[in-house]
């Protein structure tokens, strides 16, 4: 299932995580998409495949938790000094229903941008083919701030 | 890296995981294997490859995200009822170091194994090409018990 | 500092919380008090004093950790069945400043109620004396639905 | 319930957790103490009394909560460098058991510390009068390093 097309909203701060998430062979290799990049948020996008299920052939939990954990890791990168990016010290994840075929959308906000540490929270919704949105997961993260180093 | 070859020791136990775990369309995409499965604990193995990585080479969060939940859940599932599997509630991972090259290995173990919850935790260790070991992540999680329906 | 006045909205979920809330001696210790019962949310109010300060005289974590935790799981309380009760399964909190003096505001809601587990978020705020309002805490939780037996 | 006579083995360590520890009006007032310090490892004792209750007369999971936070939060502060002290960045508790009665002891380990994050686990165990020992609760933490300032 194809990402909605949508229109750049912040051209600079949109490249500033593209540039990242681009590196990311897992990513890269899941089939995943950047939809949307904001000040302190973020939405990926990932289409169901044979790649990301578990053993009844819905979402895989651990797609779930890397979509999310990247989701709000790059809404905590847009509120990082330039020249620092940011590291996931830890993140908890619940998980509210199973669903298969479609994709998943994951939303990254921001709580708390500190110096050191950044706080976030993250929502993942199942997207259907007929475009039925039921949530899938919620989660917590701590990031810290760290120079850039690549 | 390939896993370390090693016996199966309960033969019974090891059967009900591998018939799940061989489902799960997205381990064997990253080439995960089953270690070890014992009452009430369960070790995998990841090997490195571009499948696995984020933005710096390393091994995705992700990755020990969706591996600690894995072999804890297994964990989790060797205790449970006949005719039951378990589903993850939740869980909750704390990242130590990253790491490139190599292979990760995650042991699962159950902390407390009740009619309706399960709780386990999770290390994910980074064994080197030299065989070196360094810990890489500690997961704490909920597992539900369902009625097995596949 | 006193809580605010509010009118009751709801009166028989109110007394559903009411009639567990009193029942807990390190509540009624710490002198909190019910600011709000709706569907799916609940609000509590715990006044500053030398019963819950840390080493540098702030609310202590713990504090906002126990109010953080009845607020949600008193808002999970409101969409269980009647005859049913919730049990705290698991929860996880971020601090994002602290504080001292004035008092502590927790605003639980359910984010997921199912038959076995409830799923909720809580935000702590800190109420200065002249009225000012900061984010203190984020809290995720599990509650198990339960069979009340008092 | 008394906590049992230990001897100090760590005469600076313990010292140095103490002076924190008896800052903590909390503590202080739910009659909590310190069992043991050692590097890496503290052990607190909470007594039961009608200062720690829920709705069922058993330990509030707010003390147990706050009891392993400052177990684990103290292991982390034996491992800081002298004039630095640590703050919760969060925690994430499992309750395994509710009990009556006796007293709590919650046992804190540094799992890894770093110059600027320390990650725990802490258990909290139930002591009956008569010494029997139930699991009440697993957690799992992340401490920030910060410069002492009182």
């Amino acid at each position: 299932m194809k990402p909605p097309a949508a229109p750049i909203e912040h051209p600079a701060l949109h490249q500033r995580v593209a540039e990242s998430f681009e590196r990311q062979g897992m990513m890269r290799h899941l089939q995943a998409s950047i939809l949307r990049v904001a000040p302190g948020e973020v939405e990926l996008w990932l289409p169901y495949s044979d790649k990301v299920t578990q053993q009844q052939d819905g979402f895989h939990g651990g797609a779930m938790g890397a979509l999310a954990d990247i989701a709000a890791g790059y809404a905590g990168l847009t509120t990082a000094p330039e020249g620092m990016e940011v590291a996931t010290a830890e993140y908890k994840i619940n998980f509210l229903a199973g669903q298969r075929g479609g994709a998943l959308r994951a939303i990254g906000r921001v709580i708390k941008s500190g110096k050191r540490l950044i706080v976030t929270q993250a929502e993942v919704l199942h997207v259907a083919g007929d475009g039925k949105i039921t949530p899938c997961a919620v989660m917590q993260q701590t990031l810290a701030v760290v120079p850039k180093n690549y």
